[in-house]
């Protein structure tokens, strides 16, 4: 993990970002589009210099056209070519960690140097710089944290932080259910879970080598993990019961549907809630009409983008103060990571090769972790 | 459609109830029980005499043990025998129109001839009398009902009435989507939906002659009537939005389950609310998991029984104001119903045959309406 908070102004740089024309395939139509310094920031905007913006399984869907999150088209980037009028863009990214150039007039709450994360989605934030209105970023309110903490802020963490907190009213010494548990936001459920003295128990695929994987989750604080197969095993009723001392399980987070999530919901308790933010299996989510009307289950999605809409600024802000806290006491690690960087040097045609070259490999699932963009500052 | 209010108190007359002492098949395990007529009612609680009871669904269901709700043994009918200490049985019967024969003392609020309905499930009210607690029972506020109005007002209407107003906050000119429409809920949404001004489409399942339902659902207030068939039809799509001038549709009452629900979750807009309250297919609710994450739709069971348990005295009887009004102004039409009436003068052999006669009708979908028991005094 690196740490950069310098950025350069140079006037021989200049920006670049990852765009793409119309939707399709992201190995066949993303393209690098290298355009001019920005110029200082209008009134009530700010110049922001992008760190570190991460590829998430969304910004697929999106560059297919597939997701109802739609990026707007930018047209002032260069003076013709893409990214001009005449052939305007989508820029890639909806979330990254920026820092601020440059504060327009009538900009109170931001300086120079900070950083932020973005308040909106679909910005563009695979792009060294982009001039945004100040209500579109939030300021990270406190140094300490990871270029890669920041970048990955206001996706994975604040889905689990609201999906925990925003359902089931669960005190210390309560239990969630949740399938999927090593993905991006499971681990991160398990860690907020952690802090707030709620135990998890927590499904995951069945693989030949288990050890690892349960190892690393109840470092992160997994009261219990357990797989998919486990499911089918009858005395897991008994076992559950155990652990929980016999007190219902009022709230499951799902991403991953079908079979699995059916199962699952059976160990949930009187009057619990069923939350679902992924549909990893592709297969519906299924349930026993019986659950809903004897149980009182109440089945919901959460989707951030949503939350993000229909919440105010200050409980925003006060979602992000409080992950990022939790990141500065140690107690939400960064997601396991690579960074992929496009470097000064590098051409529009080689930068777009090794973003088709990127996607190719996040198709074929070759990472296994995280990919984090950094986008340098080309040189002309 | 007969009014009954007169009740007798000839010291030549028994009590009876229609009991059983194990679960188990209905047309097995009913009894008639004999038994004398109550003492005055004891402090607190009044003496009843039930004047009409229906025969729910739900009743076959819990004689055969499978229904979460269950009654308590009574073990104070007779001295020996059936309904004693020594044999307890569960008296059958959930809903039911009960007259006040007399009351006890601390009874401020009932009157002796005033006509109650249960406010506890399972009290057993397929039975000419019982001594119940006053806070058992809530006063319909005003004559001017049908008995089969009173008999059926606190399972049906109140499931109808509570799906409508307890999820969605639909205005005047809104519109709910429903299958299962001719049930005897759905019914009722359509009279009440029509009451408050909300438009109604309602799926059916398919029949040789459709003309009559249709003819029927309308007559009640439904707006559209359609099959499951048309779910299939794509032009439906476009139907829709002309008759709901694009306007989201923000609840869907489902009572079937299976393929037709998730045909019909699909025409509901952002944030809408699916209801279900029963499993006509026997087949589970089956959603994509993407109407729950990107259009926020949120699935609920809805049970009254939970309701009763989980809202105030005060609820519950506005409720029941608010319904009895809207009978009396004869905006709810009363149900249609067969009363099977146990005469007087058959003996328990002859009643128990009866009864078990009248549930093998039932099981093989004999009545297509309700039916409603009428349980005459015995003369002994």
């Amino acid at each position: 993990m690196t740490l950069h908070r310098s950025f350069s102004t140079s006037a021989a740089l200049s920006n670049r970002c990852i765009a793409y024309v119309q939707n399709g395939d992201p190995t066949q139509v993303l393209r690098s589009v290298t355009f001019s310094r920005l110029p200082p920031p209008s009134p009530n905007t700010v110049n922001l210099r992008f760190l570190l913006s991460p590829i998430n399984p969304a910004d697929v869907n999106t560059i297919e056209g597939v997701y109802p999150s739609k990026p707007s088209l930018t047209s002032n980037l260069t003076s013709k070519g893409l990214g001009s009028s005449e052939e305007p863009v989508y820029v890639g990214g909806n979330e990254g960690l920026a820092q601020v150039v440059q504060v327009g007039d009538g900009v109170e709450k931001l300086k120079e140097g900070d950083w932020v994360v973005m308040d909106k989605p679909q910005l563009g934030t695979w792009s060294t710089s982009r001039n945004v209105s100040f209500k579109d970023v939030i300021r990270l309110p406190t140094s300490g944290l990871t270029e890669a903490h920041g970048a990955t802020m206001t996706v994975n963490p604040t889905t689990a932080y609201n999906m925990l907190t925003g359902f089931a009213n669960l005190k210390e010494g309560d239990w969630v259910i949740q399938n999927g548990a090593n993905s991006a936001v499971g681990q991160l459920v398990i860690q907020i879970a952690k802090v707030k003295g709620i135990n998890t128990i927590n499904f995951v695929r069945s693989r030949d080598n288990m050890a690892p994987l349960v190892e690393h989750l109840k470092g992160l604080g997994a009261t219990k993990v357990l797989t998919y197969d486990d499911l089918n095993d009858k005395s897991l009723r008994t076992k559950v019961k155990e652990w929980t001392g016999g007190k219902d399980i009022r709230l499951a987070l799902n991403c991953v549907g079908g079979e699995p999530t059916t199962s699952m919901a059976k160990f949930l308790g009187q009057d619990a809630h069923l939350v679902s933010y992924g549909a990893m299996s592709k297969k519906p989510l299924s349930l026993p009409t019986s659950l809903h009307i004897f149980k009182n289950l109440t089945s919901h999605g959460f989707w951030q983008t949503n939350w993000t809409k229909t919440h105010s600024r200050e409980e925003k802000e006060q979602l992000i103060t409080t992950l990022a806290e939790m990141m500065q006491e140690g107690k939400i690690k960064a997601p396991e990571h690579t960074i992929v960087t496009i470097g000064a040097k590098e051409s529009d045609e080689e930068a777009t090769a090794k973003m088709q070259d990127v996607f190719a490999n996040i198709a074929q699932g070759r990472y296994g972790k995280k990919v984090l963009l950094k986008l340098e500052d080309t040189s002309t």
